[in-house]
């Protein structure tokens, strides 16, 4: 079965371009890091109702809806591969369609905007970590969000903290939050980690840069503005306006090939 | 620049068969799981005075001498691709000449039985293992190994317990040592985890499991067998006999393409 490997900020896919459709034992078997091809989750290439859709899976075999980094990755393939001719298009996925527009795109490396939707402030909670409190807005993407600005907080402290699970109000969130930790903002700019639901500490999430984006402008006093977020995996650069939102961020494909089905 | 990923009981390889080679930056960016294809080595095909030459990498860039899982993969490389025209051959290695014999080859699995070379006993040694202590044999494969047999442990018992970095003599083992706790043996099998020196616990260890059934044999009376060593990472047979000892297990190759070099 054909597929390429590839990242977007160090969140990492495998990208299966044929008409193969593998089910949730064979995502496993491709996602497994030791016996497989290893990645965080796959993004099947399908072509559903005269558009290119993204049928992406998490790396347990689940199906998600939608994965910001996920997306910049799947439309630099489309874009790459030749099979769209113009740099602005869209990509179905099960949360909608995105609007997407591919940026100085060679076989191997691409930037791609995405437009994410409005960042929605739902109010305001705190949460523990480890014995420290924080305080933070909560940020509606589609997925929930707490995004803390600590108030003093540099890149060196950032990298340097604990960042255990977070402790949350499960009466504001009951279905489970992502946790995103920043700075404030200095010069349009953040450094950020975040901790994933159900998942951990990450690199990279996408829509995690944008709830820290919209917390750290809101913390500034202001409701829209661009910001260059800085995480682990790499940088993105995240606009708020206009009742939407969008993240721009690299691609990288770095490996095509044949692998075997177990 | 063409790579395969093959794996030995879950212990994950690069092949590099092209005449390119890497240098240590481009052996980690290879081996990155995020950012790369990711493995936990690189198995360059070299051809050195008429043979081949298993040029090993650590992930970390760093050259090794041999890895007993890794020769098997590359064993089956050869005999795969026709690079070889018999199941019983050599494979040249830092740490000399292996002898190989490939069963039931396919283009994506076969079992290889590698010559170990003698598993010398170099004398008893305790380790400390959070707070118990335990006892072993050590072992000798070319790398120092402190194997212990533990009275009454059953399989299950042995996947619940904690595995904490242990402390061993450093008088006894001046270089480190890896680490293996086994059941006794009981017809002809043991369960086997092992913490490897310098990287933690891990799915498998090619010369670990050769120590594990040189102590387990040991323990039972016994200076030569056969023993069926079960590791996370799958099941391997260890023959103990007539000065040296032979490793016999699974290799698979997943997947084939081309790779970026960044």
């Amino acid at each position: 079965m054909p597929f390429a490997k590839g990242h977007g900020t160090e969140n990492d896919f495998l990208i299966l371009p044929g008409p193969f459709n593998p089910d949730p034992a064979q995502v496993r078997a491709l996602c497994d890091r030791r016996s497989g091809l290893g990645a965080d989750g796959v993004l099947r290439v399908d072509h559903r109702d005269g558009q290119w859709f993204m049928d992406y899976r998490n790396a347990d075999g689940s199906v998600a809806e939608m994965c910001g980094n996920g997306v910049r990755v799947f439309a630099h393939w489309l874009r790459s591969r030749g099979l769209v001719d113009t740099d602005d298009f869209t990509v179905g996925t099960r949360a909608g369609e995105r609007r997407v527009r591919v940026h100085g795109c060679t076989l191997t490396a691409a930037t791609v905007t995405v437009d994410m939707g409005p960042a929605e402030v739902t109010g305001v909670s705190t949460a523990r970590l480890g014995d420290r409190y924080i305080t933070g807005l909560g940020v509606d993407l589609g997925n929930p969000h707490l995004a803390c600005v600590l108030p003093g907080l540099d890149a060196a402290a950032l990298a340097g903290m604990d960042l255990p699970e977070p402790d949350y109000d499960r009466g504001f969130f009951p279905h489970g939050v992502n946790v995103e930790i920043s700075t404030p903002l200095q010069q349009g700019q953040v450094h950020m980690r975040v901790h994933e639901r159900g998942v951990g500490e990450t690199r990279s999430c996408g829509t995690g840069t944008v709830a820290a984006a919209r917390a750290a402008l809101a913390d500034a006093g202001l409701a829209a503005g661009t910001v260059t977020v800085h995480i682990p995996g790499g940088r993105v650069v995240v606009e708020i306006g206009g009742g939407t939102s969008t993240l721009t961020g690299p691609s990288r494909i770095i490996a095509t090939g044949e692998v075997e089905l177990q």
